[in-house]
């Protein structure tokens, strides 16, 4: 039925299947999407959102990549927020609210319009391996489909259980069948399996919430937006609500815990720490008399709502009763409750860092299945798996991104290098170079490798040199621009600075904390190179950061390059660590497992000691 | 956790169960819709096209009445045709194309704008029944929800079973959980229930067609539209094409029919027979060469296209070569394979003509669950059911159409009259007094009715009247105005007709066979008319059909007040058929089971003769 060959399957079409077809496709692999309902294709199955702090710098990572994440995002944008814009510019973290139809719409059709990538609705029950390698999936039909390649995005739908109170039912979502079959065969071939779990909110009625007792949160007064391409910006935007529980509603709540699968001992996976359920909550901050609840809108035109913060797999009853008494929610209706969902993932220590297995060759794991949770988390993963199972099939260099490069290498060195035993999310502390991986700075770290593996196409990079151009042009300006005090002491006086009392380059009084290019721009020299270079706000930014935070950037940068060198020591392929006496036992173990691709890498493994790595260094100085 | 008390509450969410919850809410009754994904809302699970021959009369008796199916269709047209154009008005039937992920979305909205309307997703596994009247639903999570009053329409879910050639999976559609629990209880109460079968074609990638090869199937030139509000028609239109069949493409399904559920026994059940799998046509039809397949977008911008013609339970390996073999077809991409599906239904004789049941007191069935096939056939039951548990929870008379008012009278009757063992379908041929039921009239038959209840609004009553009072006029201008030979002569001899030598009446020569309105308009009178008196191109269609067919109309109508007397005798509620010796016993045993309601109802009962309406006429007479 399937006459020829695919390079590349891609089983599920959520956020990282969509992301792994879009791509290999795009680079030119023949690719097969199949997923076991074509309607649900780019499906949010939780919050209607996009983004968010360290999320939405990943966001703008794909985006700049090549990726459709960003795009999608814009498209079916009905919000668009900055968060943390008063920090400091690494911190500034794009988010937007999104209409949960249009999003899967744009997704299903951003597919459609990619040529190489084919369509199928069918329930992948196993994989082809002959060998160590991969060579395509067996469908719940029985069909086989070859590939020279497959990735898998299974989500939380591999033997997906779900929970409400005392009641569990298999299903891979609410209302939607669990996938059987490919978790069990992993594991005959000596992949090691593990459950985790995830849970959502209940949705209501916005029709029956009172919103004058709640606080509204418009999005920003300018928006801005996800990609770099020529989306547009919103021109309105729906406004969310914010309320709270309260002791009452956590008493109520409490009377339900001993039904609940999360305190009874039913649910035995770890949830997201930091995405945790309102008995949760409750549960370890015992002390706190409330909690905030967003109340986010699910489109621009339906009634229902998504109570985020209120994550719970309680009786339905009990849950009801208590969000009756939030305040807001005194009337409200449910369309459908709150549940936690338990499913196998893949302790993501089993992968390399181009996220394919090493147990079986052209196999690659992306999203929920490595153990993540996140739509951009797993968008990402989706990414990087679809750029490398297609540049493995094309005998080309796999593209690997480096700590200091992307969010995106962290997040994928941390999963192969530390493994997770919980639901991984991914935040800004977890980057230690956060101040060179901005959102504003996406396209011009990681474009040019986009482009240069032929997944960016030529105007994304023309735009960023462009951009580029001009920023370093402008910065420039200010490095070699002086300023008489008469025209600049205005300005350092307005925000309390020290008045200067001799010409001096406009870079130095720039600097100066609390001057922004809002109080530069009104000198008419800058003004007059703004009109006559045509710098628009994007560059304004770029520059604004670049002159304000040119220490740290700077200071990052040698930190980054300094640990390069050790990225740079490789480990040979099958290196016998027990050659190695002074190792620790520890060490040794951690090292076999994970089998490092460089020092730097072993340096990050828990367990492995910095003593241990003076050993590894002299060992391979030689 | 539903503290309060629902009216009604409709189970399930497609054609039938949309319209039942937006006439009962909009009736004014607090209704609940229950079903097992919100996000599955009026799907339409098989074609992506509304109406077509009787089934369009159906979708404008809806609306006439008040109900949603003409609007939502209009909404999300991508083409209109009126079908049986060059027939007489009796025959003309409207047709959309629909984009399938918009007439989803219409539904949605308009029910989420229906303010009466409470919506919950979970799976109804059963009914709460005291004494011989229901209270409301159990879901499969336990929870109880009371009401007065229920309707069923749950389309193929009940225990529904695919096959596709020797595989088999519960589900009620591909990638959808099938619904259990009701069948059982309904049986144990004493009802009958059966099994039936329906199928639908593979979904194929519109990109892998060569439409250079087929022949375009475009929409009208001018396209109308179902509804009499003011939706908009079409500005422009997607085309569809049509290919066939061959002897090859019989020859290589007929390689599969050893594997095929249809005929080595597996599928028991009956499938609609005037919508027959291809499999079944070849084996039915040996003699013929060819079978036409429409080839239909399946909306605006996707890519998906629905074979129509192609529907098959074959194995899809035997589907997918023979479909290869098709022209057009030579390089096809599957998306999904074609399937069959067997589900529970239960004979609708145990109705009553409200379409509640006999057995359990505000019980209402609707749907595919009546043994009926089609969009429209199960959209109309949703809209009489959601209507009649209204006006009995209401203590209000039941709505019920006659034969002679509507073709969903005609349905209703038929049914629980005659019962069916194969899917139902409409055909204008089962409407005794088709002339009276025609598209072009629904609103003067119907809106009055809808408007009477309180479902068809006050400006619907509006329209139809003005549209009513100026055809009126305009029929009586035709046979009060005098037209002389000199001008009436061209137009006669232009369509062949015998030129008039005297002064006559307009109504005369326009009731002439191929005189049209096109023709009269050009007469001076005529154009005068119509200028001042404002009228419009349906005031037109009305006033022509009124003038050229007032013979046939006006003998119909004769009839059908001639069986009305028949209509008027009523049989008592619990008559004891016993008394009437004279009946035959076949006829004995049917009109216990069916327990007419009219000696004209008991009349139309297959086993009752002439004779044995003589002997009940005779006694009821007394």
């Amino acid at each position: 039925m399937f006459d020829k060959e695919y390079d590349v399957i891609v089983v599920g079409a959520g956020h990282a299947g969509a992301e792994a077809a879009a791509a290999a496709a795009n680079l030119g692999s023949k690719t097969l999407l199949v997923t076991m309902n074509l309607q649900t294709i780019g499906q949010m199955s939780c919050n209607p959102a996009m983004g968010g702090i360290a999320k939405g710098q990943i966001v703008r990572e794909i985006d700049a990549l090549g990726g459709y994440s960003g795009i999608i995002s814009d498209k079916s944008a009905i919000q668009f927020k900055m968060l943390n814009k008063s920090k400091g510019p690494a911190m500034w973290s794009p988010r937007t609210q999104n209409d949960r139809m249009r999003f899967a719409e744009e997704w299903r059709l951003a597919l459609e319009r990619t040529p190489k990538v084919d369509f199928y609705q069918e329930m992948v029950s196993g994989l082809i391996i002959e060998g160590e390698k991969v060579c395509g999936v067996k469908t719940s039909l029985g069909i086989e489909i070859r590939s020279k390649s497959v990735v898998l995005t299974n989500g939380t739908f591999l033997n997906g259980l779900i929970h409400i109170g005392e009641r569990q039912l298999g299903g891979g979502r609410a209302g939607e069948k669990a996938a059987t079959g490919i978790t069990e065969q992993l594991v005959d071939l000596g992949f090691e399996s593990g459950r985790m779990k995830t849970g959502t909110p209940p949705r209501v009625d916005g029709r029956s919430l009172d919103y004058s007792k709640m606080i509204v949160q418009p999005g920003d007064e300018i928006p801005e937006k996800f990609s770099y391409t020529n989306t547009k910006a919103l021109s309105h935007q729906r406004d969310c609500h914010m309320t709270h529980t309260s002791t009452l509603v956590h008493d109520l709540l409490r009377e339900g815990f001993d039904r609940s699968p999360m305190f009874n001992g039913r649910i035995k996976s770890l949830g997201p720490r930091y995405c945790p359920s309102i008995e949760d909550k409750i549960n370890r901050f015992a002390d706190k008399d409330k909690h905030q609840l967003f109340v986010e809108p699910e489109g621009w035109d339906t009634v229902e709502v998504y109570v985020n913060g209120f994550s719970t797999s309680l009786p339905e009853d009990v849950q009801f009763k208590a969000l009756r008494s939030v305040v807001g929610f005194e009337n409200v209706k449910f369309f459908r409750p709150g549940y936690a969902i338990e499913y196998d993932y893949f302790p993501p220590t089993q992968l390399k860092h181009t996220l394919e297995t090493k147990l079986i060759n052209n196999l690659y794991f992306a999203g929920q299945i490595n153990g993540t949770t996140g739509y951009e988390e797993a968008a990402s993963q989706g990414l990087m798996a679809g750029i490398n199972a297609h540049l493995k099939v094309k005998e080309e260099s796999p593209l690997i991104l480096n700590r200091d490069e992307a969010y995106i290498g962290v997040l994928i060195d941390d999963l192969i290098t530390k493994g997770t035993e919980e639901p991984y999310r991914m935040f800004t502390s977890r980057a230690e170079y956060r101040t060179l991986l901005r959102q504003d700075n996406a396209d011009i770290r990681l474009t040019p490798m986009g482009h240069k593996i032929g997944l960016a196409s030529d105007s994304r990079l023309k735009r960023m040199e462009e951009k580029l151009k001009k920023s370093d042009a402008f910065v420039n300006f200010f490095r070699e621009t002086s300023v008489v005090p008469e025209d600049i002491n205005p300005i350092l006086e307005s925000v309390n600075s020290a008045p200067v009392k001799q010409s001096h380059k406009m870079f130095k009084s720039f600097s100066r904390p609390n001057v922004t290019m809002d109080h530069m721009r009104n000198l008419k020299s800058v003004a007059d190179f703004i009109e006559k270079e045509n710098i628009d706000g994007e560059v304004m930014e770029q520059t604004e950061i670049q002159v304000k935070y040119s220490g740290y950037i700077a200071k990052e940068k040698n930190n980054a390059d300094k640990l390069q060198r050790l990225e740079n020591i490789k480990i040979p392929e099958n290196f016998d660590y027990r050659l190695l006496k002074s190792l620790s036992y520890e060490a040794r173990e951690k090292l076999e497992a994970i089998r490092p691709v460089t020092i730097s890498q072993a340096s990050r493994i828990s367990g492995v000691s910095p003593s241990d790595i003076s050993v590894l260094l002299v060992f391979m100085g030689r």
